[in-house]
C-alpha cells in the first residue's frame, strides 16, 4: 500500500483522482501494490464528491505526514507550488508535477535538490500533456546525440490555426471557438502569444542537450498576426501554417524559438491539426521520431501524471537518474539565426514593387495568389540569410515609395 | 566499467558497435559508467576492423564470463538464438534483443525466466525498431487500460505501397525498387505476405492486454494482391491503403490481424510513408497516441538496442517489471470479426450485376472510377458485418452469371 497526496484538485487534479479511480486494479498490479490518496489539498470544499473527506486545506497535513510518500503537486503556478514541491522534496517525498511554469522556472534546482535527497521528482506531463516524451528522450532515446527537437507544443494555437484553414474562420473568430470548446483561457495570452510553448521548449532543450536554457531566453512570437489572407497563401503555395516550438543544437549555444512556420503539407507536423500536439526529435542514430496525442486536457494529462506516480511508487527507494543541464546556456540571438521569410507585400506601383524586391532580395520568384479575395499585393520567399539582415532588407523595402506596406512576414522551412 | 558481449555482427549487431562507440562519452554519463563490449560472438572474422581482436566463435567464451553483465542477442531467428539467451539469464545476465522471431515465440517464457534469475530482459528493438513503444506502453501509458492498437509495422511493405501509390508502380516494379534499396530480401515473403508484422503486432498485444497473443494465432494477409487500380479507387475515395497490423481488446477475446485497410487520407496513420512506421496506442485516459519513426534499418534498430543496453546497465541490480500475459489468450476467428469491405466487381451485363450487388449487399453506394485505365468494373462498400457472411454473399456475387470476376476485395475502416 503506497499513501500518495494530491495538491491542486482543478482540472488535472480531479482527473488523476478519476484515473486511480477507474483503473484502480491495473494500475496496483503495474505499481505493485495498491495506491491510496490519502489527502487532497484544497482551498475548495467538494461536498458532493464520494471522496470528500480526504480534502485539507493545510498543507502540513501533507508535508509533515511521513506515511506519504510521493506527492502530487497539479496546482499550477510557480507559488506556492515552489515551495511545497521544495519542502515535500527535502523531506524525503517523492514529487510528481504536471506544472510547466514550475518545470520551467526551477527545473534544474528541483532536479538537484531531488538528487540531494535521495528522491524522485517526475515532470512527464508538463510538456505535451499525456504524450510521453521526457521518458523516452532520457531512456527510450539515450543512444542518441539529440540534435534537434521541432513541435507542436500548444493545442490552444493548433486547433485556432486549424479553424482558420479548414473554415475559413479569422483568427478572432476562431479565438472565440477555442474559448467556446474550452481549450482557451479567457485571458489566452499564454497561449497565443507563444509563452506556454515557450516554457515547454526550454524544459525539452535543457533534458536533450544537457544544458539549462532558461525559458525567457525563448524568442517567442504568437499568432495573432496571421491572417486569412496568409492562410489562402500558404494553400496555394502547398504548406501548412504551424506554431513551431523548436531548439536546435549549435555547437556552443542553442537556437531555441517559438513563431509560425510555414511547413510543407508532406511534413509530418503538417497534418497535427486541432488540439493534438506533436513532437519530432531528431537523433543522429535513429534520425526522426515523432510523438504524436493530445497535448492538453483533464484526462490526456492525468494519464502522464499517473504514470508518474506509477513509476514512483516502484521505484520508492531507487532514484532514476534524470538529465537535466546544470549550467545556463546561450541562447542564439534570433538576428543571427539564419531564417528564410515569406514576405507578402501591398504595392501602390507593381513593376516598380517588384523591381525593389528585386533589387533588395535578388531572383526571388513572385507568388500572386489566385484567389479572388487577393489583390494590390504579392508574395515572395527569401534566400537564407541572418535574420538581422532579412530585417534590414525589409525595413528598406517598406520606405520605398512603390510599397504600400508588408502585410507580413512568416518563416519558412522546408526541412521540417 | 560495465563488461557486456554482442551476439551476432551483422546489420544490427554492427549498428550497435557503431553507436556505442560513436557516442560513447554520453553513454558513459546516461548509464552512469562506461560500457564496454568484451566479446562479439559472429561465424565470420572481421579482419579489417579496429575492434577486430573482440570476436570470437565461442559462445562459451560470453555465457561463462562471469564479468559480462549485459549480453546483446542480434542474430536473428529463434535457434541458437534462444538456446543462449536462457543460458544467459539463467546464468544470471541481462539480455537485450533486437530479435522479434525469438520475443514472439518465446516472450512470455523468458520474461518469466528473467524474473526467476532476477534480471532484465528487454525487447524494444523487436517492434517499431527504433521507435519507443514497448517502453512507453509499459511505464508511460501504464494509467490507461488499452483498447486498441493499430500500426503500420512493416517498412518494406510500407515503401512497395508508397511507391505504388505515388509513382504509379505496379507491386513487383515496387517490390524490385525496395529490394534494390535494401529494404526488401531477397526471398519477401516474410515482410510482404505480412508475417513480419504479426509477429511485432503479437508482442505488442501481449504487452497491452496483459494476456499472451500466440503470433500464429493472427490473422494475416499481405500486400501482394493489392493493384495499380485499387490504387486509382483509393485515391478517388480519398483513401490510403495501408498494411494495418491491429489488435483490439474484445472482452473475452483479442482481436488480432495483419491485412492491408482502406484508411481515410485525414488519418494520421495515412501519411506515414515509405519505410516509416507508425503505432497508434488508444487507451481509456489519454485516446490516441502515435509513435512515430524509422521501424528499421541499421542504426535506428541500434539506436533502440542502445537504449536496453543503457537502461540494463543503469539497472544491474533491480530487476524491472516487465508485463506480458501468462495465459494463452483466444484470438477471435475472422469469420466472426465484423468488418467492411470495399469490393471490385468486373461484369459480364452492367445493370444486372448491379442488380445482384444490390440483392446481396443491400442499397449500397457504387463507385465508377473516373479513370480510363479502369474499364467493365466498378466497386462498393459493404455494409458491416461478420466476415463469414461477407464471404458468403461475395462467393454468391462471383457465381452469378451477369458478373465476370470478384477483382479484389480489401478491409475498409475510417475510424483508424
Amino acid at each position: 500500500m503506497a499513501y500518495i497526496a494530491i495538491m491542486g484538485h482543478g482540472t488535472v487534479g480531479s482527473g488523476v483522482m478519476e484515473v486511480l479511480l477507474k483503473n484502480k486494479d491495473s494500475i496496483a498490479q503495474k505499481a505493485g501494490e495498491p495506491i491510496i490518496v490519502k489527502k487532497i489539498l484544497d482551498k475548495r470544499s467538494f461536498a458532493d464528491l464520494p471522496y470528500r473527506d480526504l480534502f485539507t486545506m493545510d498543507p502540513e497535513e501533507i508535508l509533515d505526514d511521513p506515511e506519504i510518500k510521493v506527492v502530487v503537486e497539479v496546482m499550477g503556478g510557480v507559488e506556492p507550488a515552489y515551495t511545497y514541491v521544495k519542502r515535500a522534496l527535502t523531506g524525503g517525498k517523492h514529487v510528481v508535477t504536471s506544472n510547466k511554469e514550475l518545470v520551467a522556472e526551477h527545473g534544474a534546482e528541483l532536479l538537484r535538490i531531488a538528487k540531494e535527497y535521495d528522491v524522485n521528482f517526475f515532470f512527464e506531463a508538463s510538456v505535451g500533456g499525456g504524450i510521453p516524451i521526457i521518458r523516452p528522450l532520457n531512456q527510450c532515446l539515450a543512444a542518441n546525440e539529440i540534435s534537434e527537437i521541432v513541435g507542436i507544443l500548444n493545442g490552444t494555437t493548433n486547433y485556432i490555426l486549424t479553424q482558420m484553414r479548414l473554415h475559413g474562420k479569422t483568427f478572432e473568430e476562431a479565438l472565440s471557438d477555442a474559448q467556446r470548446m474550452g481549450y482557451a483561457e479567457r485571458d489566452p495570452s499564454n497561449d497565443i502569444d507563444g509563452y506556454d510553448a515557450a516554457r515547454k521548449i526550454a524544459i525539452l532543450a535543457s533534458i536533450a542537450f544537457n544544458r539549462a536554457v532558461n525559458y525567457k531566453d525563448v524568442y517567442t512570437e504568437g499568432i495573432s498576426t496571421i491572417t486569412r489572407t496568409d492562410m489562402i497563401y500558404a494553400e496555394e503555395m502547398e504548406r501548412a501554417i504551424k506554431l513551431i516550438a523548436r531548439c536546435k543544437d549549435e555547437g556552443d549555444k542553442i537556437l531555441a524559438m517559438v513563431a509560425p512556420f510555414m511547413i510543407p503539407k508532406t511534413s509530418p507536423l503538417a497534418t497535427v491539426d486541432d488540439a493534438f500536439n506533436a513532437i519530432l526529435v531528431r537523433g543522429d542514430v535513429i534520425g526522426d521520431v515523432m510523438f504524436y496525442g493530445m497535448g492538453a486536457g483533464k484526462l490526456p494529462t492525468a494519464s502522464a501524471v499517473v504514470a508518474d506516480v506509477i513509476d514512483a511508487v516502484k521505484h520508492l527507494k531507487t532514484r532514476k537518474k534524470e538529465i537535466w543541464g546544470e549550467e545556463n546556456c546561450e541562447v542564439i540571438d534570433i538576428g543571427e539565426v539564419r531564417s528564410r521569410f515569406f514576405i507578402r507585400v501591398a504595392y501602390n506601383d507593381r513593376s516598380a514593387a517588384v523591381d525593389v524586391v528585386r533589387d533588395l532580395f535578388g531572383e526571388v520568384n513572385l507568388i500572386f495568389c489566385a484567389s479572388p479575395e487577393v489583390t494590390g499585393e504579392f508574395g515572395f520567399i527569401t534566400r537564407e540569410e541572418p535574420e538581422a539582415n532579412l530585417n534590414d532588407r525589409m525595413a528598406m523595402l517598406n520606405d520605398n515609395s512603390a510599397v504600400k506596406k508588408i502585410q507580413n512576414r512568416i518563416r519558412i522551412d522546408d526541412k521540417l
